[in-house]
């Protein structure tokens, strides 16, 4: 075929087909072109008709201000994309995404990435489709592993500098990540800068999950006691053996997400109340809640710098506390934590022992690392574990 | 341009560029191929590797069940259209949609259709997309209202025949629809089936949710008492104004989408306990939960069929019962209704008066319809309401 009317006439198909692909694709000129300000106009052409209803409705007072904030994403996985996501169709003002690893086919059976993506990296394939989904929202990726030691300093950098004022913190750090490690090291950032930030974990058995606050030098960090996680209730031996692969599910991961990002816009909008932490046990439909503030002897000396500030603050702050919240403290433990929980008086006085009186449904995730309180940037693997509290108390008695 | 060279070059650069457009849009030859038998390797292009980690992980017993199992989503907006792509990359056998709706830009707040989708078919749109992420699911999409009489008896044949068996029933109907009328035409369609069915739903401030389990003859239908909500917990008078726009938020239809997905797994796969009514108050993170028995006085002559032959079938069943779930029996109301609460004793004695006594946390959702127990096929609109019971009640006495 190389007439020029064959030339012409395949020229035309495949301009059509192209014209196809691009539709279905949202490519280039079938992108939705930028908004410049949200409005609560009730048309069909409006992406931010729903959200904006959010004021007429009395939920929040002023949604606009979305578009201020500036969160910072770290693990781009099963919870991390989704969280993404929902950032990106609310309007949030600025993501920045950390994650190393690529997209594959394995991840399929979680939310968000594609088949067609399997191989890119996970922080280019989120890009591409969070730009589609919103192109008012200014993305920064990043495509390194947060826990060496060079690319530690430059995610501290990323998170003291990222916002969307020149020079400006970013106004939230959300931790999607799946390792202790990982988790350590943003602990450890948080703890230096004084940023707060919200930790997300789903279990190896896929069904359970949790999410939870951290306020440097007011919460629990994750250096100050063992991090906690929601109960299995399933026979411990058909678990956890060495090197298996861990299950997950689109359900629970989506929860976790959803849970997360509701959190996310009640803490950054100013309505409701924001879960310190909050637990999904996914077999019993079981939501376990609670709160724990920050231990004097943690081991990071960022996180005890942190509790002397928030001291110091503190006269002024408890009127505004009491009445926000009951507090039932607890007598020291050998932890030296001390418990703000959300279940009755009654009940937290019916545990006993000397370890802390977790509600019915959280348990620790980890034992203690030998070295805790420092970023894990040494590489140690922490395993995951299901030990009683008990057990636990004792193995630490042995160190 | 018409020189033969010229036009070749075009031909080529078009081509070029309908290959990046396929590899993204994940078209044709870029789509994975389908995959005969489920399998557990470990390897990075399994999707179905993490899924079947959960044989491993002690929580299914046999997961590849979940292919000979077809599942009907009526409704594929905010929460079908999420409910839908969590059962495809669970590999699902087969997915049925049900909407009549269109693609817009104002559905953009919420998770799953692209900007490039406004204009398509909602179910159009979604098979598309769920095609490209599981060319392994059998997909079967219906463009219509089910409320209208001619629709309504399709809708009933798929219900009956849509099964992956050649005229089999589907196994499980899900509600995720946004009005009255259709979740009505969907009840009656069930209960004179005898079909399983769970309903969904999210109120119009976006920030609470429901899931429910409905077994004609066993639990109660939507006529057999007012559907239950999520109490709002917010200020009355700022909400619920005649004609306007509902509010909604990616996160909470995310929320009410994994937990409707993850007892549908559960259901079909045998694992954990299926919530009978759970609710999602998003502002306090609170999850009420409570089951209602059928009313033996209900409108709908086909519920009160069911529940004679689940009388008829009852001495066999209540040992099992009995072990499965503690009963707590009312006296009887001016409704009939009897509550089976999963509240304690305590609390439930705590109530008084000759309402249903609902737990903490829920509250009806409507008025009684004038002809309750008809699908609402007549077009007339019943009005969200937050009534209390006690007004309720007052107005039925009224009637």
């Amino acid at each position: 075929m190389s007439t020029v009317e064959e030339l012409k006439l395949r020229v035309r198909e495949l301009e059509n087909e192209l014209i196809k692909y691009a539709a279905a694709a949202g490519g280039g000129a079938h992108r939705r072109p930028r908004i410049d300000k949200m409005s609560a106009e009730v048309v069909d052409s409006n992406p931010y008709s729903r959200l904006m209803a959010l004021k007429r409705m009395g939920i929040v007072d002023d949604y606009e201000r979305i578009r201020t904030f500036s969160v910072a994403v770290v693990g781009v996985g099963g919870v991390g994309s989704v969280t993404a996501e929902m950032l990106t169709r609310c309007g949030i003002g600025k993501l920045l995404l950390f994650d190393y690893d690529k997209v594959e086919l394995a991840n399929m059976n979680r939310l968000f990435f594609q088949p067609h993506q399997a191989g890119l990296s996970k922080v280019e394939a989120a890009e591409r489709t969070l730009r589609n989904i919103n192109p008012d929202v200014v993305f920064e990726t990043h495509n390194y592993n947060i826990t060496t030691v060079d690319n530690f300093t430059r995610f501290m950098d990323r998170i003291s500098h990222g916002g969307l004022q020149e020079g400006a913190p970013v106004d939230l750090v959300l931790s999607c990540v799946d390792n202790f490690e990982a988790r350590m090291a943003i602990n450890t950032a948080c703890n230096e800068l004084g940023q707060i930030w919200m930790e997300s974990g789903v279990s190896e058995n896929a069904v359970s999950g949790h999410i939870q606050l951290i306020i440097p030098g007011e919460t629990a960090c994750f250096a100050c006691a063992p991090p906690l996680v929601v109960a299995a209730n399933i026979d411990e031996k058909t678990l956890k053996r060495e090197g298996v692969c861990a299950a997950s599910l689109p359900t629970t991961m989506g929860v976790v997400a959803g849970l997360l990002v509701q959190n996310v816009l009640k803490y950054l909008l100013n309505f409701g109340t924001v879960s310190r932490y909050l637990g999904y046990n996914a077999m019993q439909d079981f939501f376990p809640s609670m709160s724990m503030k920050a231990n004097p002897q943690c081991d990071d000396r960022y996180c005890r710098l942190r509790q002397e500030e928030f001291q110091a603050e503190r006269p002024k702050q408890d009127e505004v506390l009491d009445m926000e919240e009951q507090q039932v403290i607890h007598e020291d433990n050998e932890w030296g934590i001390e418990l703000v929980s959300e279940v009755t008086e009654a009940e937290l006085q019916a545990a006993s022992g000397p370890v802390p009186d977790l509600p019915e449904g959280i348990t620790v995730a980890y034992t203690i690392p030998e070295e805790k309180g420092h970023a894990a940037s040494d590489g140690a693997v922490v395993e995951d574990s299901e030990q009683s509290l008990e057990e636990l108390m004792a193995q630490m008695s042995r160190m």
